[in-house]
């Protein structure tokens, strides 16, 4: 094998997919990228078994073949070469030298074949969202992915089309992410399960311009994103998705309106009472005047009056500060309408449209 | 004890402090800051018995005392809060409240009685040099300090004031890095073993204006510094401090005159192939053409060749790339000349006026 391509060019693609190589693996060839020289272009893949990520890079190819690298030493190598063309051979006993101006690196790869092939898939229709639209989307709905892997279900959001809209849903046990959006085209019905993990890489991958869009192509049991010169191919999470509708209710007893950078920074302060090792909850107390938030922990407490727009009856009610902190960085209006009907009945942070809602559930303070 | 004051002018006062307060300690008073409401500005002092910091703050002082709080949560509260007026007040039982805009908390302090003090240290002449150029002395040779604490006297600088010069010296055992400087007035002798420690949290506390001055005071077992309304007293270390000057010799057979970007990318480059766990030298081959490079270590090998003006003879030299790097680093010079005897003898680098000199062994190459 033998080419030559741009310096920066090799750099983007390894940078991407370095995103499926495993940082722990009992299958110690998956820790290698895999570099196929064909026509014209190379193609780097790599692959942790969930997720896989391929993506190609012009090149001048003298002569064609392919090689795995390990992934950590090449694209360390690549990104410390001088902004120049690469050339990249590999010879007998797959030794690969790496030439850049007056450097050369001489590593040993291995054989690639043994690298494990993605899937063959057959694409059926895209679905076509700007990436934009589809990194804002992951960013306001991935923090409230369950980590507990005992729960598979929740590990990943749920994607939801029907006709033009899609609604993307997240859910761990004590709140609920749901965002909806309208695409462009009508498209026949989606509903799939898609990896937090995936999406994180997605949403880390992806440049996120306006004008540039993406292709989601929905199977059984995978999901391919392509964009630009890349595609990832990820595994979908099996097993049938909570009925979110019969937990979101639009009654309410309490209404406020809330400044949204007042509210954060306020909560932000009370989190600084609160030891790692502690759950503490900020108690909102809501009367006409305003609402006073308190913090009170082993550390000391905290008091701060916030002035809002009020509707409905008093209430005293308390959170984990950190979910209200989330869901509050995931929106972007400057005010916020936070629907409340009993201290024990779960809160929902929502627009008129209903494009976002964010159900939160208090946490009881009483007994504590 | 009460008082009002910036936020903006506290919060850059308890940056300051904080660097004196100690990371592990026996004496918990020590993790707190201790706060004492003058006339019209507090005092900040913090002191981790090696160091101590003492900043002062503009402030309406309604009630003078004092106070010692937690360092790490009282400037993490004052951190999160608007930019305001910050009001403080200790009311029984040290309990302290801080109120900023509709913010308060309320956290229970110690007796400021039960902090250790700050020696009372008589000065005597100050040195005057500008900030700039302590920060840039620290940078260029605080590197080569040893962290090796069974030998105490490599863990500090060496200050030497004759006249109108001032010598700035380190030594780790396997190299040493020199820095003179002219100073604006002549100063009676100085020689003083100053901690590494002191100096790099003086390093990051200079802002390192060149308009700027700082005042060094040297006394017999302390040094003070002391810049803008912060003072930074330390211990001085104690002991005989080596005879640097008959290790450095002007003798050499090659000389070789390096661009310094070019010289430092290449090393870089080599360091890539280097496990934390390993140590390989970089093999440094000088002759007539240039200078080539080789790195050969279990991950593979690197070659580069480099132009440089050479004099002499030729020699093959292997060096521990990290001394190289440090050394290149801590020079401005674009082209930088490199002294060498032989394979076994001390390289030097310096520039013609002996405004910097480092000096760093060879690592024995062939026997590995």
């Amino acid at each position: 094998m033998k080419f030559v391509c741009s310096q920066s060019e090799l750099l983007n693609a390894l940078n991407i997919a370095l995103k499926a190589v495993p940082s722990k693996t009992s299958l110690p060839i998956l820790e290698c990228i895999l570099i196929e020289a064909g026509e014209s272009n190379i193609k780097i893949t790599t692959n942790d078994m969930e997720l896989g990520i391929e993506t190609v890079v012009n090149a001048e190819v003298t002569e064609k073949g392919k090689i795995a690298l390990n992934a950590k030493i090449f694209s360390d190598i690549v990104r410390k070469l001088p902004e120049d063309t690469v050339k990249i051979e590999v010879g007998e006993n797959n030794a690969s030298s790496i030439t850049c101006g007056k450097a050369k690196f001489m590593i040993v790869g291995q054989n690639g074949d043994e690298f494990p092939l993605l899937p063959a898939i057959e694409k059926k229709e895209a679905v076509t969202i700007s990436q934009f639209m589809l990194k804002e989307l992951i960013r306001q709905t991935i923090f409230s992915v369950s980590d507990n892997e005992n729960n598979k279900i929740m590990t990943g959001e749920f994607f939801e089309i029907n006709e033009n809209e899609m609604k993307v849903t997240s859910l761990d046990g004590h709140r609920i992410s749901i965002r909806n959006v309208k695409l462009k085209e009508t498209y026949p019905s989606v509903n799939a399960n898609i990896p937090g993990k995936t999406l994180q890489e997605i949403g880390r991958i992806l440049p996120g311009d306006m004008d540039q869009e993406v292709n989601l192509y929905f199977m059984e049991r995978y999901v391919m994103v392509e964009f630009n010169q890349t595609v990832i191919l990820s595994r979908l999470i099996e097993g049938k998705y909570y009925n979110v509708n019969q937990m979101i209710s639009s009654a309410y007893d309490t209404k406020i309106v809330v400044n949204k950078r007042e509210m954060m920074s306020c909560i932000d302060r009370a989190i600084l009472l609160v030891k790692e090792s502690e759950k503490r909850p900020v108690i909102i107390d809501i009367h006409d005047e305003g609402i006073s938030l308190n913090m009170n922990s082993s550390i000391g407490n905290m008091d701060e009056e916030i002035t809002v727009y009020k509707e409905g009856s008093d209430l005293t009610i308390g959170f984990n500060p950190k979910f209200l902190m989330d869901a509050l960085r995931a929106i972007d209006d400057d005010e916020i309408a936070i629907y409340m009907t009993n201290a024990k009945a779960p809160c929902f942070i929502r627009d008129v449209e209903n494009s976002y809602i964010y159900l939160i559930l208090p946490v009881n303070f009483s007994t504590r």
